[in-house]
């Protein structure tokens, strides 16, 4: 309910077409629809200009796919995230129109979008240290597809062999945002962060061994960065990093 | 042995019909039945107003056969809880009057009860956060009916829509007793805490990731919160809070 | 704000004494007076039935003994928390009327007390574990004074000599709640939740050395007690087991 | 040196004006000036639109005072932060003009600004949970206006008394971008991450007891947010948070 | 190499039997039997009076089976602890006289004893929390009757019924030597400690959920325990807690 | 109580010259005086053979002194530990006969002995790992002289000289019990461990840098050391070795 | 791109035969093979006369394949480490030639090594604390092999039996470099780094339970240590281990 | 005592001139001085080319200056390290020829040297993030100073102004050895050891806030780097990495 709709329910109080009763219920009640098992939020496009995302774990398949068809019924786009094999086979029985794009994440957990929002400006880089960070820097990319921008990936960027980031460093510089994906260490970030002026959203994965914790030392190390400014959101949450640059670039598609 | 019987005890041997020596080893002795692998509290009833329960994790098949005899022998409710399928398929088979009920856990975890408890007065809410939330909500809700109340669950009631907690103010400012099941940051807590002057115990969930760290966090996030009074249990205890509720709310039920 | 006042204001509305421009402003508008450093809240004592306390660390003395003259105003009690020594000097000076009591809390941390609530029922046991859990038991004890209980505190009751515990052993199974505060392994929890069915919250303190991890160590023993339905506050946070007993005890003397 | 530089050199080493050893000598120095302690990136400002800031732990009086000099010698803002009080004087003491502005953080430290960057466009909030947090909250506003934005500071907004908040739900719903300051458990963040589509930059603070671990449960909840697409940088880290404000908004001012 | 083959060496070294140069090199060796992947130490039962282990996990069937092998060459007894099946398998089948003990273990993992040593004197008693807690406590009891021992288990004896651990009062008040065994919070350590003036080595168990941590708070609990003079071993270590009770208890039976 | 004056009450129960009312009250209370701030213990010579200390932090200088006086009524030795100046000179004062011998610890804390226990049986080693070590070898030290022990301390034979190690193993070799205190990676109690067959109590300090953690990391060395049959208590516990080897050596002066 | 390199690019653009635009676009590229998902470093031997090697996890088997055969083309050795069965597969399917050496490491994890670099000098030890420690030192010999040393290998040195490692006292003093690889509490790295004036690197492992914490506490002993200049890499990293005994022996074989 | 002086004293059991029971006494007697409080390890220096330092923190000055002297009778160069301004005074005054150095560390922390050791050859580099990362990097300077060698120092590096290191990247691919001193995310090792393949010795420094965890983040980040090889020592271990340097570097001038 945004502020027009406010004034229109009390003017109608005003000129008794609304009981205040009545009113009292309606300015409690926000919009979405309570499912049992979930109160899907269809009033957070209006709010924030951002859909609202199905996450898998915990949920069962049946849930899954009637959270997806709800969204979908207030219109898309829709993304199933962390989806295991059943809760995916579920809800893209279920919801077969449009097409979904499915993303496999790895350790079996996969991304699934339908439709795509109208797109957005800005040029978004998503740079990923090593290889093995690539799954995650793929769920960030099939997201911000989602979000209706074009990101450009760039693979293999770890910091032991500065050269290869260095050849991007014009892009780096003319870039609207950049995502930094990196697990081990996470330097990456640090470098990425003095290169460029531009937002700077790092996401540590899980990916090292040896002192890595389970992507804990990227972590601490993106977040205890020398290079000012920069941004940190949890680790392998190459989703949440997709939604943070589409808070912070031009809404010119999402709002009035 | 309750503090009658301990008059009674000594009142035998001032009238001389117990020996000294006897009373002495009475005295030792308070009531459990001991099973070679466990020593029932039958005791803990006319104790605390609590029955006892089984926790399945390290027992065999046969041990939680066993002692939930044991138990329903001394009265019951009895609850199983954590049960993995082959103590649930042991237990159930031994002990089938009269008829579990039986509550489904995630990751292959059950609870079974049999029995019930008098009915409790009060009007308890269980205010889950997330979809995924739910199984640990479940183990709350079946063990408060087990022990007699009829807590009302209401699913998905996170922080980020706040308006769909808020829907639910008029119920949180009218119980006597409110449940929070959060992971991820466990920020419902403070804003339920906040809306009531119920008690509130809050369950930290090992739901969420990127820094969820299996509940600690939101288990921090919990004994931190800005709102006074909160109290806390372990991650997941869904099974701790329905015994929290059962200490705090009128035990006309349950005690003389 | 409560229903009535909503009820009112719409009202208002609708026979057109209340222009809906002037209802949009005031329902956003719920009590609170905004000191610029601070909104303080009025509306906690009809909302919840609890005091707004001041809690003193990081605040300027100037800010504490604004904070308690606004609340003052508001009807008491009032109560400074964690406040160190100027900060106390500045709030009694400028809030003299009614005298304040003052409790010592260790580490040059005091309590502040201005009037007190109407008198509320229920036998209130603090247990400690040891002398130098005293602080955080007074602590416990002052709070609850000023929210209308008359607590009674069992001082040295450490499981090391347990037979000191059994002394009171009657006295915990007729209480209405109990508050163990206890350091090192926080062991007294699980005797006395296994004692008593009356709610038991347990204050982990930073007292002990060896491994005790400044109350870390109490804190995840308490979580994880083996004695069912007993909760936690924070570390050292006596203060809080106070309003968590103001919350499960009959409000009959705090609300209608 | 940029890209036009790197032209104009080897022009000169084509039209053999510029010997090939020379260049290669070059190439290697990019612009910073070394002091022996330390080598100060003159070159920041034209790569990132950021100006260069001293942090003071770990200097000597000395030299703070010495690289203040050399950065206002490359043109302002300069920012000292963190500073104590020898190192304020000595550095106000030797770079006295222009009039420097001083902001005295908790605990003996002080951010100190000298000149101001041309304005920046953006509305900006500052958004903080408690009293207790204003002095990151005021670190990360008096950085912001060395940066050219002119932040509004909302003081005592945390959840458990959730109509603070919903009061500036509509400052909030326009924002360009909110820094989020909150202590204890940092649920301010994901309600607020839930109310506004806008960026939203989270600072956890060390403010807080009972389980806050110095900062530590406040910037693993913002980090476990249910609310999608928030960020974070470090503890008590109001200056980064200011930075990234700058990364993110229209740079109008900073670059071509 | 006791002392009394020392003088022998260098007797032989001044009537001029031993070279000096074969002296230097035998000094260098004591008497270990190296198998490549293994240096088995013969020498451990004269240097301790304790007998040496196979410690499983790591290792291949084969090295299992050749290191119990040379142990019995040495003289026994022999334990295998927490060995795989295919360990076991390998072990018995390569060394099937005498007939060895198998006790199982959890997760799979077992003690296989061979033989057993000479009896040793005192009174031990094993005192698990729950029945959880068995598989641990098993671990402990196997290995003591491995070393001589006669140990008396008392399961289920955990502190929320403490009633259940008073009726073992005298026993423990005369016993030789206690090993408590506990998970969860770990608090019987501490009642137990309180109880006899015995030594007492505590066993954490990876036994518990909510907030056990697999055993850290357990641990935690029992090194900060409130009881003087109570000792720890590592979390799960039934092993090591039966050969800390070699070591204390009279060594008449197991030394010259 | 012993089982003794347990019989006498009942015999006076039988015999009609206690009435039982009176029997319950007295067979609730165990021996202990409350002073109010604490309940004395005069029963743990008898239960445990063991003399109860004063433990200094938390309480204040006249609670310590009375501590102190209570304890020497109930006949010696006292200790007082952990105390800070105020403290000892308030103890010392009240309670100057017999004369208390008093050992200065590190930061300001100071054990203080009244009287002695009759001397133990055992030859006792203390080996410290370095000099930074001595002043927790020395609480241990100082403590089992109070208990009647005269044991023999070994400084600064840290592994990495193995050789000064090497220099004491026939006394090692001889002992009765050994304790370890060592901080940094507390490798020296492994090396000692596989020296003796005695009961090694290993004590880990707070020494050391780099990653020593305050004695964290000497701690968790020394849980997971690969000397079987070794046990741990907390960190700087030098009090609590001494107790241990209090309960483990022969206890003919103490007991019955 | 060498020195000479750069040289030679600049005489090119002075003597007019590469135009400046070029150079810039030369210049920015330092040599890498980009294969989409990496970024091929063949300029790694030239600069740091180490090779490349191919980490396997969260890498297809196709990628593996690939990197492998793009590293062949550029000269040998290649090294495939912690690979899988199905990236082994995979690799050595599509490069068969000259044969490789395959190591097995444990739970599943591989080393595969094509070819082998020109002989290094050095006598290097790795001294291994426990048979279970094998798979680790394993993998520091495998890679150590293809960086063309010979190292000894010398398991089950763990200091519960000193002797096993004094026998190899002078091995120890005249090796030019040791690798320790040790789990538990990691001890024996404090032991050798007394015994030699070698360099010593110390590998923890993921050995040991207890307290061990998957490798955790041996990590921390090991850069605690009291044995000055020892210097440590990430656990079970025994490949980092072989790499920075490349750095560390004399170049001569691999630099000009 | 070496290999010759073994031999010889064989030789003297074998020619009659000495017992062999003074043979045992003497071969348990490796050259150490006792000096009560501490064993002074002259052996050192032959056993491993390193001079024996003394580590201030928990000595009294007395045995501060005790030791310093006991170490220059054996020969220099002597180094006390971490000593407060106490210890410096009266180890200077008890030992004042030759000359010593003095280096103030921060947080009130020296270290001072007597005499030098024989200039050692190699080319090494120390390598700093930050101005506030000198401290740590001068204790390492000067330690090395007294070891031999001439380090250089390079300061206020950090990755994010990369082109300040690349400005180095001659001297670091020419170096022999490189010490890189980093706090914050520690990020500058990964980028050092990529450009360089000469051995790279890591300092995690506490310097930082936010996420700096006094340097445990640091000291993870680069344990977990990307470039292969590097090793690590304790956090703020200038003194460590100079030891380490001391073992890598040729030993001409030390050993024979």
């Amino acid at each position: 309910m945004d502020e027009a709709a406010l004034h229109s329910l009390l003017e109608g109080v005003r000129s008794g077409t609304v009981a205040p009763d009545d009113a009292v219920a309606i300015l409690r009640r926000l919009p979405f629809a309570d499912l049992g098992y979930a109160k899907v939020d269809h009033h957070r496009m209006l709010r924030q200009g951002l859909p609202e995302a199905v996450y898998g774990p915990g949920k069962t398949p049946e849930q899954c796919a009637g959270l997806v068809r709800e969204l979908l019924n207030g219109g898309g786009p829709v993304l199933l995230s962390r989806a295991d094999e059943e809760q995916v086979s579920a809800a893209v029985a279920a919801n077969p129109v449009p097409e979904p794009a499915v993303e496999v994440h790895r350790r079996g957990l996969t991304t699934v979008v339908w439709g795509r929002a109208p797109a957005r400006e800005g040029r978004v880089m998503v740079v990923a240290a090593g290889t093995a960070d690539l799954p995650v820097a793929s769920e960030c990319v099939v997201t911000m597809r989602a979000l209706g921008f074009e990101p450009a990936l760039h693979a293999d960027c770890g910091v032991a062999g500065i050269h290869r980031l260095l050849a991007s460093v014009t892009e780096l510089a003319e870039a609207d945002a950049v995502v930094v994906v990196a697990g081990m260490e996470g330097a990456l970030t640090s470098v990425v962060g003095g290169l460029t002026g531009a937002p700077v959203v790092a996401v540590p994965t899980s990916v090292g061994y040896g002192a890595g914790l389970e992507g804990i030392t990227a972590l601490l190390g993106m977040l205890a960065t020398c290079a000012a400014g920069v941004t940190v959101v949890g680790i392998d949450n190459g989703f949440g990093a997709a939604f943070a640059v589409a808070r912070l670039l031009p809404r010119a598609a999402a709002g009035p």
